[in-house]
C-alpha cells in the first residue's frame, strides 16, 4: 500500500463505449466517488465484450492496483460476461444464489413485467461472492477478493442501477477497506479566474498525504477541493473545518459563492427557498438555458415561476413588453434591452426577482460593435434594474458562450438576493 | 491487418479525468470518428500526467493496436510530457520545429495574448514527426510513424481544438492510411423500439465486411448506421445507397424521420426552414429544455420565435391564457391544458406551429392517477390542436423524463410540418 492509500481503477465494458455512441459517465462518477473516499485512481480502461481482451484486462487491472471497479455485462444475455470471466480468473466456481434469483424474480412482479429464462443468469454468483442486491434494476451486484489482498467490484452498467447502487452499498465496503478516514469539502468561487485565486491563496494550497487543496475551473467557475485523512472521521472533519475558514478568511473568500452546493444553480434555488423569494427568465442568447438549468432542480418550483424565450425583437416587445423605441434605439443586444427584458418578465409573471439574457452566441451573427461573446445579463427587483456587461471570447464556442452566460446569470441572481 | 481494416485505439491523458471532473468526450468523439472512418476500436484506457504510466500505456497500445490516439499533455507546462514520452518509445529526438514557433507567435499576435516563454515548449516536434497546425489554439498535432506500420497520433486536449483539427487534419491523414474506402449513412427512425425495429427489418441488417448496419437507441429514438466497405469511395456510396433504399422501402421506412440529420431538433429546423415555418413553445415539465435544444442549433433564429416556461398554473394563465377553467376542471396535467398552452403560446408569439409538454419530471410529484412520467404533449397550428400522451416509467431519471418528452415534441412538431 502507497502513502496515499490505496490503489483503485476503473473498467468499463460496453461496445456503445468503443463506439462512441456514449459517454463514458460511469468512469468520471465512479473516478469522483472513488477519490473522494481516498482512494488514488490512476487509470481508466474501457473494452468490449470480447472475452479475451476482457480477461487481460481484468487481470492487468488486477496486476497494478489494489482494487479494480467494473461496470456493465452483468446483464442477461450471452454477451455479458463479466462475472463468469472476473471468476475464472479469481478461480470461483458460478452457482445459482437463490436469494439473488428471489430479488430479480420480485423485482419482475413489482414493475409487472415478465421475467424471461435469460434473466436467471443473473443470480449466477462465484462461490464467495460479497453480493450487493440491486433494488434500481435487475442485476445485483459483487465484489470479489483475493487472498492477496486484491479485490474487483462489478457493477451493472446503467447509470440508472449503477449510481444509487454503489451509494448504498458499495460506499460501505469501500470506507471499511480504507485504514484511515477521509473528509472533503468543494468551495465553490466565481468571478475570479483560477490562477488569480491561486495567487490570493499563495501558502494555503497544501498537497500532503494528510490535507490537500485542488483547483478545478469551469465555464468561469473555479471550484476548490479540499481533502483531509485522518485516523477517525472526526479527526478528518475537524482539520478540514479548520482548513476551510482558513481559506474562507483570505481575500478568495470574497469570491466564495457556496460550500458543497453542487452547482452555482443549486446555491440559487437554496437560496431563494431560503429567503421566500420567487425568479422569473427572459432570455434571448441562451434560449432556455437558464430556465432548463433550474429546473433540472427536483423542487424550484416553489421559488422558480417561469419565464420566456424571446428569439426575436417582435416577441421581445409582445410577450415581455420590451418597448420598440429601445430596440430600435439601442439594438437587441444592449444594456437598456437586457434590463427591460428582465423587468418585463418580473412584472408579466411577478415574481419577486426577473433576470434577462441578451447577446450573441455565435458563431455567426456578430458585428464589428457587438462581436460574438457579447453578452447582457439583466436583474430586476422591486429596487430596480442592474446589468452586467461580458465580453467572451470570440474563439469560444456557442455552447461555452451560452453555459457562460447563464452562469453569470446565476451569480448576479446570487448577489441580488443577497441585497434583499 | 485484420480482414475488418485497421485496430486503432485511444489514450487520453489528464488528472481531472481520473479525478472525475470531467467527463471523457474526447473518447466519444473519436471513437465515432475513428469507426465511422472503418477503423476497428477496442480499447480506451486514461493515464495522468506521470511519464512512467503514461510510457507503459502508449506502448502497450503500440502493440496490440496499429494506430493509437492521444489526447492531452501538449500544453505548455512541465507536466505536459505527451510529444517527450512517445518520441523516446519511437526513438527519436525532439527539435525546434520553426514552422510551429512562428504560427504560435502568430496566434498569440491575433488574439491580443502575451506568449511566455513556456509555450516555445509547444513547438517542440521529435524527429520525422507529420506535423498538423492547430489553427484553434496554440499546441500543434502530430503524428509519428513507425517502421513496422504502426501510427501515434497527438492532438490537444481542449475538445474546442482537438475536434476542428481532427476533421481539418486527421481525417485527411487517416484516410490515407486505410486500404479501403468506407461511406455510412445514419438513418434516424422515432416512435418504434429497438426490438421492433429489427424484427421489421428481419433478414436486412447485415454484418460483413462489406456492408454492415448496427442499431443504437437512445431516449426513444432509434438510430441504424450502415457502413459501406470498397475498392473507391463511388463504389462504397452506390453500394449504400442501394442498402439504405432496400432498408427504407420495408415497413420500417414508416418510422424514418430524417437521414443523416444528427438530431431530430436539426430534422426539426430544417424542415420548418423549408416549409418557412415558425415555431413556438410553452414548456411547463420540460421547463425550456425544448427552447434550449432548439437554439443549441446555431441558425434556428429564423424559424424559431421563442416560448414560455410556465411552472405554474398562474403563469399558464398569465402568459399564455390557459383558462382558470381548464386548470381546475383538469388539472395542469392533462390534454386539454396541454392543447391550450400550444393554442396560447402560437397566438401569443404569432407563430405558425406551437408546441407544449406539461406532466411530471420526479423524483416527487406524483400521484396514483398522474404517476411520475405521465405526460402530455401538444401542438397548436391553424388547422386545431392535437396532443400526445406519454406514460413514461417511473423508474426513469428525471433527466430521461424531460429529455424522452422534449424528443417526443419534436417528432409531432415533425409531423405537423409534413401535414401543412
Amino acid at each position: 500500500m502507497s502513502k496515499k492509500g490505496l490503489i483503485a481503477e476503473i473498467l468499463c465494458t460496453g461496445e456503445e463505449l468503443l463506439l462512441g455512441d456514449i459517454v463514458n459517465t460511469n468512469a468520471a462518477f465512479l473516478s469522483a466517488e472513488l477519490t473522494e473516499l481516498g482512494f488514488s485512481v490512476y487509470h481508466h480502461s474501457v473494452v468490449g465484450d470480447d472475452p479475451k481482451r476482457l480477461k487481460e484486462s481484468v487481470s492487468e487491472a488486477l496486476l497494478r492496483s489494489d482494487i479494480v471497479v467494473i461496470s456493465g455485462g452483468l446483464g442477461p444475455t450471452k454477451d455479458d460476461l463479466t462475472k463468469e470471466t472476473v471468476a475464472e480468473l479469481f478461480g470461483r466456481r458460478m452457482a445459482m444464489h437463490e436469494e439473488s434469483l428471489e430479488a430479480i424474480r420480485a423485482y419482475f412482479a413489482k414493475t409487472g413485467r415478465v421475467m424471461s429464462k435469460n434473466n436467471e443468469k443473473q443470480a449466477m454468483m462465484p462461490d464467495g461472492a460479497i453480493v450487493f442486491p440491486n433494488h434500481f434494476g435487475t442485476a445485483p451486484a459483487l465484489a470479489l477478493e483475493s487472498d492477496g489482498g486484491k479485490a474487483a467490484i462489478m457493477l451493472p452498467g446503467p447509470p440508472s442501477e449503477l449510481i444509487p447502487l454503489f451509494h448504498e452499498q458499495v460506499v460501505p465496503f469501500l470506507k471499511s477497506k480504507n485504514q484511515f478516514a477521509i473528509a472533503s469539502k468543494n468551495l465553490h468561487f466565481f468571478g475570479i479566474g483560477e490562477s488569480a485565486l491561486a495567487e490570493k491563496l499563495d501558502g494555503y494550497l497544501i498537497d500532503t498525504p494528510e490535507l490537500c487543496a485542488a483547483t478545478y475551473c469551469k465555464e468561469g467557475e473555479v471550484r476548490i477541493r479540499i481533502t483531509a485523512r485522518a485516523e477517525n472521521e472526526e479527526s478528518a472533519r475537524l482539520v478540514l473545518e479548520e482548513y476551510a475558514n482558513k481559506i474562507i478568511e483570505t481575500e478568495a473568500g470574497d469570491f466564495l459563492y457556496g460550500i458543497d452546493v453542487h452547482t452555482i444553480e443549486n446555491a440559487v434555488v437554496m437560496a431563494l427557498h431560503e429567503k421566500k423569494l420567487t425568479l422569473s427568465a427572459a432570455e434571448s442568447l441562451t434560449g432556455g438555458l437558464i430556465a432548463k438549468r433550474v429546473t433540472d432542480i427536483s423542487g424550484c418550483s416553489d421559488v422558480f415561476l417561469g419565464g420566456c424565450v424571446t428569439y426575436t425583437n417582435e416577441i421581445k416587445h409582445k410577450l415581455i413588453g420590451v418597448s420598440e423605441e429601445t430596440l430600435e434605439l439601442f439594438g437587441a443586444v444592449s444594456k437598456e434591452t437586457a434590463c427591460e427584458m428582465a423587468r418585463g418578465v418580473r412584472l408579466a409573471t411577478g415574481s419577486d426577482i426577473g433576470v434577462s439574457a441578451t447577446g450573441i452566441a455565435g458563431p455567426t451573427g456578430g458585428t464589428f460593435e457587438t462581436p460574438v461573446g457579447t453578452v447582457f445579463i439583466g436583474i430586476s427587483t422591486k429596487n430596480g434594474e442592474t446589468y452586467r456587461k461580458l465580453s467572451l471570447s470570440q474563439m469560444r464556442s456557442r455552447e461555452y458562450i451560452r453555459q457562460a452566460s447563464a452562469t453569470n446569470a446565476f451569480d448576479m441572481i446570487l448577489k441580488a438576493i443577497r441585497s434583499m
